[in-house]
């Protein structure tokens, strides 16, 4: 049930080492996870933060292996967690066969004034039904 | 013993919501990182990078608290782990008494072909005389 | 004959003013000039850089109206000027019938040294069967 | 009467090619007319935005000569133009004698709605003082 995403790396990822620079890894799971919320969960970024903030609360990233300008990557997303407030992800990005890095995060629904807010009913359903596994938080 | 980094939280860290887009962060850690290499460790990235690499191998981040345009965050580095090829580091970043963020990471030394491999002396020692107690890795 | 290249406007785009940040434009046309050498050319940078490279000379830029966040951009890439070391370029961007921006740039080809070196004939003729108008350069 | 911004060329600021990506110059211009707001004008960008803007209406940028990671580069603004509603200014960056790139760019202050609208009499009075040279638009 993972989101899928390609990402070629390109010339502005890349360091003077001739790999991904990790800050812009980064910016590819940003968008990763806004391509989800567009696509899959039919919430689009731009329409969340019209009066909401979807913060990303924490992140755990390893990086087993550089990439290269030129490499092909493909960032698959999984739905880990399913809280009142907030929601686990995962994101693995793979190059073939080879684990590039992974990911784990924390996002969390926040209102205008950055207060964690209750996901509207519609998504907490769509992220339970995208959830692999029976991690549900309370 | 902590190498201390002072950042104002400019235009081009901010997202629409106002506040720091957070893989702005990382780029404020890696310069944090790089100005410590240059300052505390007398070894400059752009001297290390003539024949070796230092990426990333892993990174986990909390980000507590939202920073806006304009906050003055200081970011404070310490070295937590001082292994033979690789070292552990810490980074808190606060805007007066509140932290904004923290980050644990580890970096290790690479050779021109990616391999890992041992620190010099000379590195290794200066790590051990900034480390914060007494966690050594063998 | 344009080269036409697709952007969705993104969340890392955008700035406190819920509109794109302007140096993220720069990496919007670079991209766009990327692909246009993989797509167009049949010479993806990743193979140019091996030996040689491609650096930006001077880039003119009028920012006829602001993007905003979910907007959907198409770049249109025309080859303005074909020189023997150089290349003119114009890129205008659109969302639907409103320019946002037109840049005019000039890239130079360059080998290992940074030294500008005559584009390979396939390369020189290829351009110009791409240019629009008589203004063929020396 | 320049405004001098000090900036070391980054281990972020570079590409594969080992100098600087030149979308990131225009960050470090942004940053640069960033600081020149906040201690040149004492009229620092995080007050402005709060009920006006300041975009970047059109920039011309000539690279003479490639950056590499650790120059010390010193970027000089100079107010060109003052008008109403928008400003002229000129940056140049050199490391030591060496030019490294010139900009030329409009900067125009606009409302909340993104009109166009007259600086405040102190700003505009502070620009000309700044100015150099003869060329007061009207």
């Amino acid at each position: 049930m993972a989101f899928s995403f390609p990402q070629k790396v390109l010339f502005k990822h890349c360091d003077p080492a001739g790999i991904v620079f990790y800050p812009r890894y980064f910016e590819m799971i940003n968008d990763c996870v806004e391509a989800f919320f567009a696509e899959a969960m039919g919430w689009p970024f731009e329409e969340i933060l019209t009066s909401k903030g979807i913060p990303t609360a924490e992140i755990s990233t390893r990086f087993q292996s550089p990439s290269h300008h030129g490499d092909h990557l493909t960032l698959s997303l999984s739905v880990t967690r399913v809280g009142g407030r907030s929601v686990g992800l995962a994101v693995v990005a793979r190059a073939g066969d080879e684990t590039r890095f992974t990911a784990a995060s924390t996002l969390v629904l926040v209102d205008g004034a950055g207060r964690p807010t209750a996901w509207p009913d519609t998504i907490r359903q769509k992220f339970l039904s995208l959830q692999e596994g029976p991690d549900h938080a309370p």
